[in-house]
């Protein structure tokens, strides 16, 4: 049993390393990983060197979006035992501040999250990680799938926090890795009619094949003008914002219905956007936000395993473990190709 | 133009009779009837003469699960036109009392509800009806289905009251009319693992084809064993019961899970039932009940244009207007076998 | 019985003219104005002619903040009788359409609201009105109180957006009408800790004498270092902001909590706000924002009645019906000494 | 530094001994505690050995409702400090299983709570406990009234499941203990309307001095018919029962409004009711049920110290822990004149 870390070492610098297998402490689970996915936040850590206030100091392990084998049990383990796949929700939080003990533990200020300073990811082959952090996959689940359970649970955080339900209609702006698996949220809870913008027709082609009902190119027509076209100047249900732009954050309060819910994911470059406030009082919106997501993995599983979600569909590029620096690279080069890449670790 | 009804005429009598032509006045529509489903209620007082006490009183049109074609528009008439189809919501509520107001109009006490007495209902071939509870079906529904959105309606805010959502575990208990809709909305709602209950094999089969993960046959197993083994003794987060008997009525706090929601649809014949509270409150269970719905057309159509719920998969037999008579006969002598039935008026 | 109306002719122009004496319809009681509130809405449509795309064309009747005595009953009126004392809800709404029939009615696009053009408002001495928006006072509370239910219901649904609760914390920016009726509300609704923000002394005073736990004045300290100061640098449950300036609107994701709540209610001249959204972002925040009111009378009126709101502490002056030109001059060259006035018309 | 415990050593058997003083362990406090209030499950527990599935083994230390001074921290402690007075949430909960990750602790099934077999309550001088569950009283709450946050917390638990709010109607069932601290908890939560029924004249005058807007003696009337007359035979918006009788269970479908909510907190010695579901469909009733609290003790603190509820009301009797047999005696025998007693532990 021989464990290996993929660090980055510097701006776009990585390499692979030996560790030392971990041992599962009371309560944790050592998990053999089979797959890592690459976030778009691993990668801008390795171009940056930091995201925000979160900055990597010395040599440091990327990834937060992984599954794998139960290959040993630690004390007190009660649901999980060797053998079971698992994914793994990557923030461990305290469960008794208040925010745990309210039920919205991502906004634990404690919590220790996967490759976001100064806690290490996960591109390793062995982590042993807390029981209940470690979701079981059921057999109709492939540990591939099961690693991108963590981006689909910011889709549906975000289609839950818009409160999308059978029958509404969506925009959603942005059609990169966060917007599609919004759009599968979305399709999963119901959402009959899901406009999905951007910019990149390869995108939009993604976000056709995912089941959006219409795509826009907001470089080729009037996202304002065509939304108010397909409402009858109604405007829609609820607005995901993914794209992370100035420009389309603006938008938002433009397209949604009176009363409707205004869902922000993207971060923009910039804090302060110029932003109608006036309209989003006059049609009492409101607006929700959302930072990574809560309570959803069981959910997650059960609608991948139900068929109701195809997370597969979101797969792009698979890498070997071997091969770690050259995908990282790969990604970087071709961002408008890639939706998800993911490594295989096994 | 001519007008005929469907009167019930006496216990198990009806006949068709000449009538007006409605003239729709300011904010109606006059609807040319295509469709109208035969409800359980409508039976019932075609058998009993009342439904608790709403009593039938002289001649009584039935029937209130319809859907036609617009054939003139009253004044005032402004998002519906000649050659709309349409699907009607059968209650016309006062839109101005507490309930109304506060988004709950089926609770207004000043409803007039088809063919609740002393309202008549829709066995008839033009009806005059308010444009706000007129909705238009899309091309890809059929007028048949439209007359079906009312059954669908109850079995949603079913769901809806349990607050079934992606990835739930539901136990429906019975496999009538109204199980199999709620079966088809819990699926529409995202519950990934549904068990039906009945004790007739033919309804159970329904429900198999209709899209439950499990069914049970009560006169065969233990229910309440077989819920335990299938959840691991936690319970199902929702109980919807439909079948309206003191037995699965009794059933439902102990197949609930703690901090689950327990929904209560069908009448049993008797009032008061022998009910553990005791297990409610040490599982801090919620009990909602279900009077009709509210605010569901829009939502059930969108779901049936978008492929979401097949509602024509519960239609078991269908019979000329002429015969109408004919089939309340069949309905009553076969109900076992019949799950809906449809009037053909055209 | 004689009746007369106060007209705005122009702008900064008012008279008192007779008028017919209506006669109340269907539904309708027939009400003797007692009280009339001058709201700032009536103070900017006399000055400017408009507001916003609602523009006063040709002579216009102002005040929507009104109660009085039934002097007779239409037809088919069940709940009130001559000699009830009433408080006035202005906004008559359709009851039919997708808003109203989901209890948002505020969001009603075909409401008729007192003195909103086209349609006029209630400086009169009598008014015929929809019963159901004619809300019975107890004996407890007086007309001219009644009058000011109106507005503060604006602050009642500001706290109810807000989901204020017993123990919260609460900043509210502005102490002008609307900042003062919102703080009663957060104190009615159980808030504990409320720090009330202006830039005029006397309006702090105004605060602190009907409950403000802190007042600051944001031209002598740094509001956001003494908000982190008071919250230990956590931040408030809620953020009301009733000032409508582009700065205060600014501040509002500075103030708040993780996963608290910011609540919109001032209009500021310009639309466009430069807006921290990452700082929502970051901190899960929720924005809602307050477009008049919904179902808020009857809460509001067992509120006064049990004395757990003293509505009557905002009125700083009364005027005579007679001097209602003068009145609205009065107000306009002191705006910042008058809280509330309030034209006795009896 | 000495700490004794009052054990209970067989049925109706008491006796103080010497105990341990414990170590406070990582994120542990060491409190000298001031006062214990006597809980009914206290008492029970001491006459039967047992409460449902709960039984006494061997000795027992009795007590939950506690407060104290901090006298030293563990390792890790960072929001305490020697010289806090404290009231403890006495359910130590695991932080990481489905319900304490969604916010519905009180539901964890690993939790240890005091006095609840087989963990020992704090009838003692000195106890270890965990920071997060111990929360601060500001200066202005004794830690006498901080040892009777826990009651109260049960009545508010009840009154926010009934959703009770700012002029809300509310019927009371039970005017022991919790039925008290659930009208001050209605009062709190702005109710305007509360009726409380008891069968002893003694407990409804404290429910008159605590704030019931109106009383009922069920020996001297008919309660549904008084409620009917009360509320013009709408019913109330919420009806809470705590008198955990079969015959005031059986009531609260006759009790409550179309749409309203009915809240279960008092057990009945026996486990099947016989309760009229009917009714409950018809109306459309919601019932709620509770199971100890959660959340709670922050938002019960802030309401004590800003004297919106005065806890110290239901302070009936006290007694020095010396004397701690004698007065589980006492309140065993008057059972009626006991409202709440506490023990002075200092």
């Amino acid at each position: 049993m021989k464990n290996r870390a993929a660090y980055m070492t510097g701006v776009n610098k990585m390499e692979i390393r030996e560790i030392e297998v971990p041992v599962p402490k009371e309560k944790q689970v050592l998990v053999k990983l089979e797959y890592v996915g690459i976030c778009g936040s691993d990668v801008h850590y390795l171009e940056h060197g930091k995201i925000g206030d979160f900055v990597v100091n010395g040599d440091f392990i990327l990834g937060h979006e992984c599954a794998g084998n139960v290959e040993a049990v630690g004390a007190g383990v009660e649901n999980l035992k060797v053998g079971d796949r698992v994914a793994l929700e990557p923030g461990i939080t305290c469960g008794q501040c208040e925010f745990c003990k309210s039920g919205r533990y991502n906004l634990c200020p404690d919590v220790e999250f996967l490759a976001t300073p100064p806690y290490h990811g996960c591109l390793m082959n062995y982590i042993a990680f807390p029981e209940n952090m470690a979701f079981k996959l059921p057999e109709s689940i492939s540990t591939k799938e099961g690693a991108l359970v963590e981006p689909l649970a910011v889709g549906m955080h975000a289609a839950k926090q818009g409160d999308v339900k059978l029958g509404d209609s969506v925009v959603i702006l942005g059609s990169g890795t966060i917007g599609l698996v919004t759009l599968l949220a979305c399709k999963a809870f119901g959402a009959t009619d899901i406009t999905v913008v951007d910019v990149i027709p390869k995108r939009l082609e993604y976000a056709k094949k995912l089941g959006a009902t219409t795509v826009l190119n907001a470089t080729e027509v009037d996202v304002l003008a065509e939304i108010d076209k397909l409402t009858n100047k109604k405007g829609v249900d609820i607005v995901i914002e993914t794209a992370g732009s100035a420009q389309t954050i603006a938008q938002t309060p433009y397209l949604i219905k009176n009363g409707g819910r205004i869902v922000l994911v993207g971060m923009a470059p910039q804090d302060i956007i110029e932003y109608n406030i006036a309209k989003v009082l006059s049609k009492e919106a409101e607006i929700k936000s959302v930072f990574r997501y809560r309570n959803i993995y069981p959910q997650a599983i059960n609608a991948i395993a139900q068929g109701i979600i195809d997370i597969s569909g979101i797969i792009t590029h698979e890498f070997d473990f071997e091969d770690v620096a050259k995908a990282f690279d790969f990604v970087i080069n071709h961002k408008q190709d890639v939706v998800k890449a993911v490594i295989k670790i096994g």
